[in-house]
């Protein structure tokens, strides 16, 4: 699996060298997207390479932030692909953007076995196999754990009704979830935390599987399981950290 | 000048070239800066290499975040350098930190005639000298101008009572406000608002003028020009962006 997201990372930054950046060339609106957003050209170019690389693999159902729902060959897995998390931020120049890849055996978020983050500007990449651990260019990972509100840093997190980020140490919105939760899965940041039922499949799905194989909880606002069907339109609240430190986040998000 | 902040950009570039990053060696506690926050070692090295070649520059007083206040020879300009903008990520791996000088040629942050902004992950480098434009590599850049809030992308923005940030399409919080400064001169983001009274003249000095020489406006939080000694504990408000852009953020803050 690992060779798979790797040939589909070099393919989508091949494909988009010179697209994406401050020329905001591939930010130009072509379509819409299987969620209903609008697709960007570059958007566009990446899913292309990505289902290029694909469909010589074989036996492969692709579910993606514009295509919705491919099936190449007979599928027995379904790779969740968004080919660029974090588009505004390619198409705009700020250098903060990403290729987010999760393989599952099954039809629910629950089903993920293996996660893959390349971050398309420095080209580190992230990786779990469920059982196996995380690790950000082969070294592991491990999640902080903290649970004193005061000296934690987070990500995702964005004017929560109830919920008051100025409680924590630091707050970061970088525009691209998949790398936030990645930084949280390497203790960068000590919780991930978006409560506004808008993260979909695509942006989570890699970056979820690689907190949790780094020794960290991933739930919904409730606390329970993510769970729901691998599709292109379904999302979901997310609460991810250490162990303490989901419990220090999550009593904020009950106050 | 330009010259000169290359010499020390490239001089904090090489000699922080296996301190910053991922394994977040530099992010140890060495001591206290001027302003009083701690001094990571990654600062320190950062800052010695940047005075290093100050000093064989010579007649130049350096402001800094971690030394103070540093006189060179005969000294007629300041200048006014934060090593690396954006500590906290540098130390844990988040990829966005910069060098930041401004050269002034009086004791006031009005007296900044010169910005300069150097990315340390993608070697992307903003400058702008005044009465002559801003530019990133080269490249002019142009602020945005934007009248519907419910279009602007921010940066800066966090938490402020009053002031609600979700009533904007987009936000982005880097953890540097160099950087975000010159996003917001290069028009990926149209307006940066941080009303904390919290930045240090080392981390918006340059990147005002930046913003100032790419068609934007920059005030204090009652829409009066900045103003202020340059030292290293000298803190402002800051709104910053395109005429309307800073008109439609400046509405915001006095609702």
């Amino acid at each position: 699996m690992r060779q798979l997201c790797d040939e589909i990372a070099d393919a989508i930054a091949d494909a988009t060298d010179g697209v994406l950046g401050p020329s905001a060339a591939g930010a130009d609106v072509v379509g819409q997207g299987a969620d209903g957003t609008p697709t960007k050209r570059l958007d566009r170019i990446a899913e292309d390479a990505a289902l290029d690389v694909v469909e010589r693999h074989g036996d492969l159902r692709v579910v993606s932030e514009e295509a919705g729902s491919v099936a190449f060959g007979d599928p027995e897995r379904t790779l969740v692909l968004d080919p660029v998390d974090g588009t505004y931020n390619a198409g705009s120049g700020i250098p903060h953007y990403a290729v987010s890849i999760a393989i599952a055996d099954g039809d629910d978020v629950a089903d993920v076995e293996y996660g893959y983050v390349r971050d398309l500007v420095t080209g580190t990449t992230f990786a779990a196999a469920e059982g196996d651990g995380a690790t950000r260019d082969g070294t592991p990972l491990e999640v902080t754990d903290v649970d004193d509100r005061t000296a934690m840093a987070l990500g995702g997190v964005y004017n929560i009704e109830g919920f008051d980020p100025a409680r924590f140490r630091r707050v970061r919105l970088l525009g691209c979830s998949s790398l936030e939760l990645c930084y949280t899965a390497a203790g960068a940041l000590d919780a991930f935390v978006d409560l506004r039922a808008r993260l979909r499949v695509v942006d989570f799905a890699a970056g979820a599987l690689i907190v949790e194989e780094a020794g960290g909880v991933v739930t919904d606002e409730d606390g329970e399981p993510v769970t729901g069907p691998v599709t292109a339109d379904h999302r979901s609240s997310l609460v991810a950290g250490g162990p303490a430190s989901h419990e220090t986040a999550m009593a904020e998000v009950e106050r």
